[in-house]
């Protein structure tokens, strides 16, 4: 069997055991169909489980046990749903996976509860599990909603730098994937120096991810997407793309966006001004820069680890 | 000094530590004001602190340490604000402890996400406690939402028995009392039956708190509680006053209410049927109830319990 297919048969196989974790979560049916109906919706979506995936494999390189790796997999997964739940609503988003986001689908204050109960049952997965993962468990948590609180913040901010905007992504999106790849070490037989480079992984690759899914919101097929495009540069968000834009050529840029633009625009616009090759040679280095953390471990633990630092770079959903 | 007075005291003591914990929360300044200016907010409110005031009479009487008292007091207020500002939201209460409710003074995603962040922050401040601590509070966190769930599952449904009225308020209202009280005597030295008492105790405590509360919407002092009254009632929610109401003549109490009512009409129907006097009476009745939880403990250990419960019987604010 070559590596790859080593490799994705490895992951399918967390993602199936994840998907089976997700499904066994009790939801009280009696009286709290309001409650817990969005719940189930929101947890029989489509989401790749890539945060759990990596959870599971930084923990296995580090020798942790299996049970305490789903539980923290299942509280990572839960705690991504519950802020895309929330900022779905707060960037009016419609759709998420393919399907009607939850405000959408039922309202706002069904959305916010859900959310909120998502949210608890993280916290209910990670008992039992060291101290130190709920900590920094939480701490990552904190940082998201600051990450979000300043992408708000942003919002019709044309004066943000790409080093404001990197302070951005690195709370909202890279400390996330960080905290994956540090929880799962923290389970095993990790070194504190470790236990910081599997941070540090997490953290770059995350930062990769981000521009990624700026790039992918202009250039990605909206089916594999499952979610209506270009929504973030028509709601003048700051994302790589229109901050790339700016900062080579402020004024083409404002004259550019000063009447409403089709998605095709903004494609034709970034590809011939060379925008599109700068931000997928950000995603590079930044995957570059998180291979780097694999340096000192064995071929055996960086294995799994540098072929999912793939999949980042390449996905295209 | 009287028993009362010492009590008092004893409670401003309590309180007056709790804000002095809240107000040191690091709230991180930089690039986040969008996140923590409403959380600041909040923290800064005039909350009576009743329910960390609960952990530590509790925890006093099981011998518990002051440290990990306040740590558990400041997370049962954090979660009961996280709770507060989301339920504005989905209650459209425009107004909080006198002050404009965050989604009225900023707007629905600063609010869902400053409610995000109180919970946050509320996980953060049980770190380090036994994990029984952490896993009580997050299953009653769970009952919390599934009372909300309940509870916006019931407006406007004019066939919600006193059972089912019960059952909501005892997951929105009761369980957390409850598990205020439970927590205190989890970090003292205290047997099974004896945490099993204490939670008693705070859930009998918490039904007799919410029905009070239903009164105080209708004949508290709008300035005392710092709300507009009567929106409950308007939002045809279900209160115990409107259920008993209800379940007294039907037919007349659906005449009353077909048209308008302003809260003057309300309370005069509600004297008049003796509407009141039965909610008062079970408002004693739930308090008698929650005293029977302490028979057991010496006089020592019940003494400022069984005067807390008497704040909750005649609070008016």
């Amino acid at each position: 069997m070559s590596d790859t297919s080593e490799f994705n048969e490895h992951i399918s196989f967390i993602q199936s055991q994840t998907n089976k974790g997700l499904s066994k979560i009790p939801l009280n049916p009696n009286l709290t169909q309001y409650f817990y109906d969005p719940i189930a919706y929101v947890l029989k979506g489509k989401g790749k489980r890539l945060r759990p995936v990596l959870v599971h494999l930084s923990g296995q390189a580090f020798k942790a046990h299996p049970d305490e790796l789903m539980k923290a997999g299942i509280a990572v997964e839960l705690l991504h749903n519950f802020s895309l739940v929330h900022d779905d609503i707060m960037d009016n988003d419609s759709k998420r996976h393919g399907l009607p986001s939850v405000h959408s689908k039922w309202d706002t204050s069904t959305a916010i509860l859900a959310g909120d109960g998502l949210f608890i049952i993280s916290q209910l997965s990670l008992i039992g599990l060291k101290p130190i993962v709920s900590q920094r468990f939480n701490e990552i948590a904190l940082e998201v909603c600051e990450g979000q609180g300043i992408d708000k913040q942003f919002e019709n901010d044309n004066s943000i730098t790409m080093e404001q905007y990197i302070v951005m992504i690195g709370k909202k999106t890279a400390s996330f994937l960080g905290v994956c790849a540090e929880i799962g070490s923290l389970l095993g037989i990790a070194t504190e120096d470790e236990s910081a480079k599997m941070f540090q992984f997490g953290f770059n690759l995350g930062l990769a991810f981000q521009i990624k899914d700026d790039l992918l919101e202009i250039y990605g097929d909206e089916k594999k997407m499952g979610k209506s495009l270009g929504s973030d540069v028509d709601e003048n968000k700051q994302t790589v793309l229109t901050i790339l834009a700016r900062e080579q050529d402020s004024k083409k840029w404002s004259q550019f966006i000063q009447d409403d633009k089709s998605l095709q625009d903004y494609k034709n616009y970034f590809s011939t001004n060379k925008i599109q090759s700068k931000a997928e040679k950000l995603v590079e280095n930044y995957v570059n820069k998180a291979r780097k953390s694999l340096d000192s471990l064995s071929q055996e633990k960086s294995k799994f680890l540098y072929q999912y630092s793939n999949l980042i770079m390449k996905r295209n959903f």
